[in-house]
């Protein structure tokens, strides 16, 4: 089983928005990986380690999509439960790559019991999480791994925290390669578990999914084997408004030319927080995909 | 006199819009070079190569924005001709940069006229045309020279054409470089002078310039330095209708997360024209550009 390896990530230098912002910003953007987002790096990494003959993931997002992909390839059946709310342009794209889109409605079941009612007719499946697993870490580590490879050193690297995944990555990879760039989390205050996280040193939990626009952080809380990485590892959390997410993509969009998702603009909207503590610092803010429904999009960049 | 050189192109391999299409892609993406777009490549190389004291030029668009930045790094004094009706995103960029925007009234006076007119008070200066000056092809060779770097081979380069600029500074780098892929031109069907003047082997003119969406391309003809390159070297020139240019805009948002302007997408619109054209080709699609208005793309997103 030969699949795809990653995309390289994209280092784009925006000097329209380093000019806007004063300050010494790179991005790197994760849009045209497979899929659009970082989510393949995990994905690929997890489908070519495991033996199971079948897939079964939760994921309304990115996740569900990179998953489909990488099986497709395998040859290896893929369930991905979905609410059915789920937007059409996701749900075709996880069918377009040959999975099954498990639409649930919400209201009656949850997605952990959609999803363990799955795995009792099928207990040869993989269980897959989108961040709690050693494997996705792995794979999101391969990001880090070209960041430290880049020849640039950075001051901070900013990443999108919503169950840990890709932050824990970059950590296990800056680890490995002994970079001495310093991980900050982005994560929106509407759902400041990882702030809260860090400040109690143990995991806190959201009461409820946060309805924020960042869709790939509307998570609960972050994952137990993301939180054993970033407890030691992670620099800091900023928590980013929902004000500062609009105003971010609005920002890629007049400045950067990037197309991002408002999750990926999470990084963003954390330098927009947090400016004068990043004045004098070289920064790497990770785009960390560029899938949004046009719909959304318009709305954000004329507000 | 020290000017920020161009940055390398961003070459994106777009898998999702190559599994729509069924054909080979590859993006070079301009959207992320200084000022948004390939123009900065032909002032950077025009800024360096004059002695005169100051820079005048008629440009509503890109070039106009381009001519800005080189012009404040060299300490020029700039002048930039545009409409009264050039929308305030880029008569604000021009000005950003330090230049005059010199807002005209085209019903009382041409842009030539009014160029002319500052030229009379200003004998010493540079009077910049956007694309029929052989220091402009000169610059823009310098995205054909990397093309030849990349180490692919390519079929096809596509490039959009309004007065030939891109197509004929690929052309002329190709030769240097002996480069074999072929240049095509992309123009909107509107204003189809190019494909007009390859057929009669002699220049020919709009009768106006042409109210296409590709706001790059609205030129009354070709340049004549570039037609004397063009002449012997573009392979074809593919017409491109709104409609297409509509559907590439969106088609490069849903499946490639490139932000591309209506000019810049004239190109993957010339592979809609003619798709079996280049089926079993390696093509190389050149998206000149970044910068539109966000009522527009709002509104060719969600069509």
């Amino acid at each position: 089983m030969s699949l795809l390896p990653p995309k390289p990530t994209t280092f784009v230098q925006p000097a329209t928005l380093c000019r806007e912002l004063g300050l010494d910003v790179t991005i790197a953007v994760e849009a045209f990986q497979y899929t659009g987002s970082f989510k393949y790096r995990a994905t690929y990494n997890l489908v070519q380690s495991i033996d199971h003959p079948s897939v079964i993931a939760a994921s309304s997002g990115n996740f569900g999509q990179a998953m489909a992909f990488a099986c497709e390839q395998a040859g290896k059946p893929c369930t991905i439960v979905m609410p059915n709310t789920s937007s059409k342009v996701k749900v075709d794209a996880v069918r377009s790559y040959g999975a099954i889109a498990d639409l649930i409605d919400t209201s009656q079941i949850t997605r952990e019991a959609r999803v363990a009612q799955l795995a009792e007719n099928a207990p040869e499946a993989y269980i897959a999480s989108a961040y709690d697993d050693p494997l996705v870490i792995a794979g999101n580590a391969s990001l880090g791994r070209e960041i430290a490879a880049s020849g640039v050193v950075y001051d901070f690297v900013l990443a999108p925290v919503g169950g840990g995944g890709l932050a824990s990555g970059l950590i296990q990879a800056f680890r490995e390669t002994r970079y001495s760039a310093r991980v900050v989390g982005a994560e929106p205050a509407l759902g400041n578990d990882a702030a809260r996280t860090l400040a109690a040193g143990s995991i806190q939990v959201n009461d409820r999914e946060p309805p924020t626009l960042a869709d790939g952080a509307r998570t609960r809380s972050i994952g137990r084997h993301n939180w054993a990485v970033l407890k030691d590892g992670i620099d800091s959390i900023i928590e980013v408004t929902e004000d500062q997410i609009r105003e971010a993509v609005k920002l890629h969009f007049l400045k950067s030319n990037i197309k991002a998702e408002p999750t990926g603009c999470l990084t963003l909207g954390a330098l927009l927080a947090s400016p004068d503590r990043f004045r004098t610092s070289k920064i790497l803010c990770v785009v960390s995909g560029g899938n949004v429904e046009p719909g959304l999009y318009a709305s954000l960049i004329q507000d």
